[in-house]
């Protein structure tokens, strides 16, 4: 794509009002616009991560017998009372509206209570399970605070599998496969090496739930490390001190041994049980012809937030730093001597022999200083630049630069 | 894919609260959920139908120079003030709601305000137009009835393009490109016999505004079609007696050769000229050095209403019948004797080669009566179905079936 064709442009300073780094980058880069506190808007070049995440995230679902559905935001109110939760003093984060006819609804906080609901048509029987299913679907979060950027936005994509079992032991095994898909999906974006499986306080179904957590400095969580055994444990259980022992002890790691951290959620995992097949009355018929209620999982991701934590964890002074599988472009191509017919047209055929071979491309033709070349593509950040200039054509040697280390290497065009 | 895998199950009955055809036959087939009057959920099949439709609209607006991008759903006040549709007595089918530090909010209905209000932020010099956005995004409309299935949601996905031109002649010149470009997208989901450029009041800024009308029985709408133009004029310019003279002078045909037919508004452009971007603030430097307004266009398409009249056009009293490029899958392989180990093999390298070539496929391997896969078979309505049983084995021909016309041949594997 050519960036003299890219409708954004890239701006000196953020919105006055934002604080966040990720908002900040992302909003100077051209990436995103911030509507209102927590409330964005993605652009081509934030769409494109937006997707490329999607898709990883997306492959890793679908390994899992994942199948993609789409969800309504509008919600009915009659299901969320039957689980309690339509009670603004049980959950304080709705936005609620209302219908032409005055009764109530209110915009998804998460799909629990809707998806337990529409399963109750297509399960009958000990056949029809175990079912997992997913969506990325906006959710609606009425946070009182939004200083975070697109790591807590009012409204924001969520990738949201919930699973369907027969049995408790069912639904541990495909809870243990899941942690692997997690690993997976974070491994995939850039962010394994900071990213811990984290124990959480569960529920009345399970002593545990686990929470996926990156350390980084704008992280509104707290978690205490193990280094040696590559997990750690949240600041809500280590405070707890009879809950403390026991994940201690399970863990078999002493308190003395752990690292605190200020870290970022990045995805979470839980075990409902029966919390919602019951009041919902999602059943089905086991072998011996006995009504059960189906055993529950769910398994979120915040995409946004994903986003923003690659954002938080890889930028530096210059700006954007994206890892390969996620950055909207593969190659940013440079084009300095953008006036010379003999420059331009190395370039096309560079451009196109990088896109035959599978690259997203970038093209800088626009009529600017090198130097705001360079600091535009420093604060896009696509991992790879490519600078093609007079001397490019003289050397017959091309110049790229790598955008995380900073490191230059001259190579012909059949080494790229 | 496995049919005993798709968790959703087909059904004799629809709710009983489901007046519309489009809406009864794909809660039926399991292709949407109802969760509550005009708001649909998408499980697989029906997301894979929506998917392939985005796919074709993306291509079409990708041709047109379109950028995608993604607005946010929660609407500042503010802008809407500006351009005076925030009053409930102006627009009246907004969802209000409110954020904890009780300001007003609402759910985007249409995305004219936050775009006009984004593009300040890229849009300096004549050297940054035309711009041309566009997106898939959900909007929200607080409809008084929703008794036309997903052709009339009150929360739908729309493909909303915006065009941001230096003047009424380059305004002027794409919105002519973009009638091409609709044109393409309706023969492509294969409506284009039923379709019609319909003529319809403009506003301040245009005489005219276009709508894209498909007949169709369900159709809310009364157009007045010109066989021999092959063009349509609505039925409020005709019930206009000066704006039916003007027209029908435009197009060159008499009212009296004209057809009145019931339509669907499947999609629709307008000019906008200035009307937001002038209280918005949206301007450019022309090359003169003056300031001056952008002119604008809006070009939407609904995508459930899209997806509901080509069920509503297309579907016998057997059930749906997809188009070949909106189908959720290609082929519909049926194995008739599925305890047979043979018979599975040879439908297995059948399934094999046919996705090799291209093709997705659902494969019916469930245990049911043949009479039951056939009906959901053809419930389901996809193209081309296959049939493979014992008696394939012995003869070596295969089984195809066209769903449109019902038509029957036998085929070698190397035919298909």
């Amino acid at each position: 794509m050519l960036q003299s064709k890219l409708f954004t442009k890239t701006r000196r300073e953020a919105p006055q009002d934002e604080v966040s780094k990720n908002a900040e980058l992302l909003i100077r880069a051209g990436f995103i616009h911030k509507d209102m506190a927590g409330v964005y808007s993605y652009l081509p070049l934030g769409l494109r991560v937006i997707e490329k995440i999607k898709t990883i995230i997306r492959e890793e679902m679908n390994a899992l017998g994942g199948e993609e559905v789409s969800l309504a935001a509008l919600q009915n109110k009659d299901l969320w009372e039957k689980t309690g939760r339509w009670d603004d003093t049980v959950v304080d984060n709705w936005f609620k509206t209302k219908f032409k006819s005055d009764s109530e609804t209110a915009l998804a906080i998460t799909h629990e209570e809707p998806i337990t609901n529409l399963m109750r048509d297509h399960v009958r029987s000990f056949r029809d399970l175990p079912a997992y299913v997913y969506q990325f679907q906006t959710k609606f979060r009425n946070e009182v605070r939004a200083k975070s950027g697109i790591m807590r936005g009012r409204e924001f994509l969520m990738k949201d599998l919930y699973s369907f079992s027969r049995s408790v032991e069912e639904h541990d095994a495909f809870y243990e496969k899941s942690k692997k898909a997690y690993l997976n999906i974070f491994k995939r974006v850039g962010l394994s090496d900071k990213t811990f499986i984290t124990f959480a306080t569960g529920g009345i179904f399970s002593k545990y739930s686990h929470e996926f957590q990156t350390v980084c400095d704008a992280g509104e969580d707290i978690i205490y490390i193990s280094k040696e055994k590559g997990i750690a444990i949240n600041k809500e259980i280590l405070d707890d001190e009879n809950a403390a022992k026991d994940a201690l002890t399970e863990i078999g790691v002493t308190r003395e041994s752990l690292v605190e951290a200020k870290a970022v959620e990045v995805g979470n995992i839980f075990a409902l049980g029966t919390k919602f097949s019951e009041p919902l009355g999602l059943t089905f018929t086991d072998e011996a012809g006995d009504a059960k209620p189906v055993v529950m999982g769910c398994y979120g991701i915040g995409i946004p937030r994903l986003m923003g934590t690659i954002v938080e964890v890889m930028a530096d002074e210059k700006g954007l730093v994206w890892p390969k599988e996620v950055t909207p472009f593969d190659v940013h191509v440079i084009i300095l001597s953008q006036k010379d017919p003999q420059v331009c047209s190395y370039a096309e055929d560079l451009v196109s022999s990088l896109e035959r071979s599978g690259n997203s491309v970038l093209v800088d033709d626009r009529d600017l200083r090198p130097g705001e070349k360079f600091a535009d593509s420093d604060l896009i950040g696509i991992p790879k630049r490519i600078i093609i200039s007079e001397k490019t054509l003289q050397s017959g040697q091309i110049e790229v630069k790598d955008r995380a280390t900073g490191e230059v290497s001259f190579m012909n065009e059949g080494q790229l």
